[in-house]
């Protein structure tokens, strides 16, 4: 034990000694995680961020017509927005409901405004986010999409570097190593989609490409990151205003999007319910349920913890459609989810 | 801390706590390779290990005749048994030439049959590899080599089961993972050479085909644990002395071998000097300096060690042809060399 740091003999990790507390308020929060209440409810948001996740191509797939998607995509995301804030309104009514005589009453508007001045910083992930959702497509015109989906598993070592620079998170090495493993597993799991060439020094990926590449890795990492950080700390607010905030904020910058693309494009994309039927609007309402848990899993768990769900969702997806389509798991598949259940192992 | 057992916070390993010794003197010595000195000569090994492993598909090159072998594949075991007896007998009169007066001989009759009482376990190893050589031969006739090669990986994982069982060696969890992940990253960088529709759950394996591969998982490992524990156990006997004894039984077995092929199929197998070059004695030369640097590796290091050697070898190989003959690294050695770095670093 040297200045408070302890090596352990097996994994030579540096452990901090409890009586060295320099990390920020917002990450002593995060250590509840380890609590059996905070577990149960990171179980409850992995097994419903799974659902969700899971439900997805079944609703594209209904939501096609003659193989194809008759809505104008972009309209997509502010519809998205919309059924967030919707979503945030009604849990918003049922908390105040089942408020106790003397609670600071939710629904007043001095609660909001003075809610609404703390977390003003809110706006900044949701900027964010309409500035990611808008690149998605421009990057789908530039780049192979397989190319892209390699680069983009990047991401979780950003999002770490991003949680220890604005969080004040501290990572082990075998917790580096463990997202890096996280990062790898996905990697091999994705490798049988690439085409055939494809080598790790030669990617067909020009100079602007690689620009682009890494706006798409970052912007969506800070945005997440800084999502949490926002939600942490102000932790003391309702998280389904929080929620109102964030995506009314969204809505807003969406519509700007929206608008800006009538000026230029003309008035013909400004018809935004265009193309729209039972199904696209169930897909819409699962986008947004998706949303909300994103948000839970930020305030009460933290932006790693949503990333390796959507692995797992990804493995149990991957699992449900070889047992019910009878494909046979390809080894990519069984090596790739390997290597994530040993990251998960280790990250803990 | 409980019963002598401390749990690290980061890895959860169980650590054994120094008070509590229940491990073997053979284990115990295996310890030593945290020292400085001890790990200078792993390092060497390595090198070593590498550097002649490098030179082996130059040396297959250069014994090539107009792109096939001339010699019979049964004669490269037995010659290179016999290269190897030679090489320990050199070695020990190098070795006795520079003993200090006073003491023990080790070049007297004496010394010679009471070590070779000492070491008659040596004969189990030397016959394991007898046979598996042999079997090597009735896999390639039976197999898919890159199947083989993908469940021959296997003995990584069975290796430090026959170490747990045999040496009584102890391994955390994280050491576990880190083995199942230097399996895993070998077989990430084999993906590559297997045919497209390979899939894990379908591989195309007979039930005889299994047994087989079991076979051939199962015998070189359990030759090599027992070779370590042979040497072990025996520490004090001079390790020249140790090959010789080795190397002596592997060209009786090696040799029994080839005389029952010769009246089996005929004698016209019995001409083991046939279709030799200089190149050939170079690559039997090799392969025999290769068996003599893994009797170093079991007696003052580990199997595992020689294993994570090998993996280097194959790893410095793929680099240094690339850059020779530019070849672009594939996705899947770039993603296979990370696994097995990061299980590199797990393991110690």
């Amino acid at each position: 034990m040297k200045n408070g740091v302890v090596e352990c003999t097996v994994c030579h990790s540096k452990l901090l000694s409890p009586s060295a507390k320099t990390i920020s308020r917002a990450y002593d929060k995060r250590r509840n995680r380890f609590s059996s209440k905070a577990q149960a409810l990171n179980f409850l948001l992995v097994v419903g961020d799974c659902f969700l996740v899971g439900l997805q191509p079944i609703l594209v797939y209904m939501s096609k017509v003659d193989g194809g998607f008759k809505f104008s995509p972009i309209s997509v995301n502010f519809l998205t927005e919309v059924a967030k804030v919707l979503f945030a309104i009604i849990m918003l009514i049922f908390q105040a409901r089942r408020q106790k005589v003397g609670e600071k009453p939710l629904l007043s508007i001095s609660t909001f405004v003075q809610a609404a001045r703390n977390n003003v910083l809110l706006a900044v992930p949701a900027l964010l986010y309409a500035i990611n959702n808008y690149l998605k497509f421009i990057m789908q015109l530039y780049f192979n999409p397989a190319t892209v989906k390699m680069l983009s598993n990047l991401k979780v070592l950003v999002i770490a570097i991003l949680l220890k620079m604005i969080m004040r998170r501290r990572f082990s090495i075998i917790q580096w190593e463990a997202l890096a493993l996280l990062l790898i597993g996905i990697s091999v799991n994705q490798l049988r989609s690439l085409p055939e060439g494809t080598t790790a020094m030669g990617l067909p990926v020009t100079t602007i490409a690689y620009i682009y590449t890494l706006i798409f890795v970052t912007v969506p990492s800070f945005a997440s990151v800084y999502n949490e950080y926002a939600l942490k700390s102000q932790f003391e607010t309702s998280i389904y205003l929080q929620n109102l905030f964030l995506y009314g904020y969204g809505a807003i910058f969406n519509f700007l999007g929206i608008v800006g693309t009538a000026i230029v494009k003309g008035s013909s994309s400004f018809n935004i319910l265009e193309g729209h039927s039972k199904a696209t609007m169930l897909l819409i309402f699962n986008n947004a349920a998706q949303g909300i848990l994103s948000s839970f899993f930020f305030k009460y768990a933290d932006t790693i913890l949503k990333k390796y769900s959507s692995t797992v969702a990804t493995i149990f997806t991957g699992i449900a459609s070889a047992a019910l389509f009878g494909h046979t798991l390809t080894m990519n598949f069984m090596l790739g989810i390997s290597i994530v259940f040993i990251s998960m192992h280790q990250v803990t």
